[in-house]
């Protein structure tokens, strides 16, 4: 069990989703910022750079909405439905173009294989989790 | 002139949208962030602190938001329309509930009158740039 | 294996540090982040949230410095060991910190015992990092 | 007025520090992290960027420990001066190498002169608070 889960368990109000699909979500977000972070900083390294400055910035986009958008589905006190789905919906967009711009460079680079499945991994989670909350 | 519009000066390719407008835009954005920070603290340090829980936990998520937000559109390099547009529709829908929630406090907590103010500057920036992008 | 360590064995350069060891520090960080992140807002829903003011701003900020320190480490290109050591410090001491208040809590509210034991290994992970580091 | 002042006034308990002196820091320490951010991006869309990736990272390190420094020194709720401390120097130091890094593309590209300028600025803001604590 994950850490986020340990929490979710012991929070001491109701949440009105599933505790246990909730905290898959928060893990996959926060596992995309982590492989965005670090793709990102190993891109910077290639000796090809130039060619991967739009991976970078995008890299750096996607880590900064999914740090954000988990820890806004982490707060469960005074829950307001507007600001959670209209986060998931930029998290997942930003998800799905990270995704793409990493896919294009996972042939050469396999960071950004590792990262374009972590990318669609959470886009699908936040997906998952607007379909949940409507 | 703010630091922000001293650095969109001197990045070196073009940008789609009028350089001053988006300083303008950022500035109001990070002003949100810092009072939405600084309100969530002064609620925690009111002897009504729990009346003012949602208050915090709604300021706490627009100041989130509202800082990924000014981070992505400082950042030009290989633009992305729909992460922009995406994440300015967050910034916006959690910039109308903070103000909402803290101006439901101003009339006991000037902190919560300054922070509405800024969530209503915030929100208005952000739509206006959504109109400028499209 | 942790999307940290799948990513660490990715980098295309060099690192100073054992990966696998730098990995379970990132992972006790970023555990740490997300422990903070639920207990502040799990303190908010308590019906005793007056006395547990101080815990949420502890968690808050031991939130930030996490996230913060997670993403300092998770970056080689340029390292600068001084940037590293200087934020490893004020880890640990916002861990210790956390950790002896989520302690003081640990018996009446479930959240602050689990956060609290997510502090303290976090603190660990940050003195052992300074240690191999130096 | 800034906004931060505009907030430091209305919290309602007393603060150690002199406010106007407290803002002022707090305004140079977010005038650094928005320098930094569009540095890393501007440094991303020189043609140049291969010499410039030590520049992105050590901004990026800047950018993300600065608004950490800025959100602690927001909050006076349950004050803890170590973490305060700590922080401030991990602040100090990451504005010291991230304007010597700047200071050294400073003649070629202007956006890393007004960035090193900004992070001089931050650092001594830094530093003039640690003296004003102890």
């Amino acid at each position: 069990m994950t850490i986020t889960m340990s929490m979710l368990e012991t929070y001491p109000k109701s949440i009105n989703l599933d505790r246990a699909k909730l905290a898959a979500a928060i893990d996959a977000i926060n596992a995309c910022a982590q492989a965005c972070t670090a793709c990102a900083d190993a891109c910077l390294s290639e000796d090809m750079v130039a060619e991967l400055t739009k991976c970078v910035r995008t890299n750096l986009d996607c880590a900064d909405i999914c740090t954000t958008t988990a820890r806004v589905l982490s707060r469960h006190t005074g829950y307001d439905a507007n600001i959670s789905r209209s986060l998931l919906e930029a998290c997942a967009t930003a998800c799905k173009s990270c995704g793409d711009e990493c896919a294009r460079h996972a042939g050469e680079h396999q960071h950004c294989k590792v990262c374009a499945d972590a990318c669609r991994a959470c886009e699908q989670a936040c997906r998952d989790l607007l379909a949940m909350m409507s």
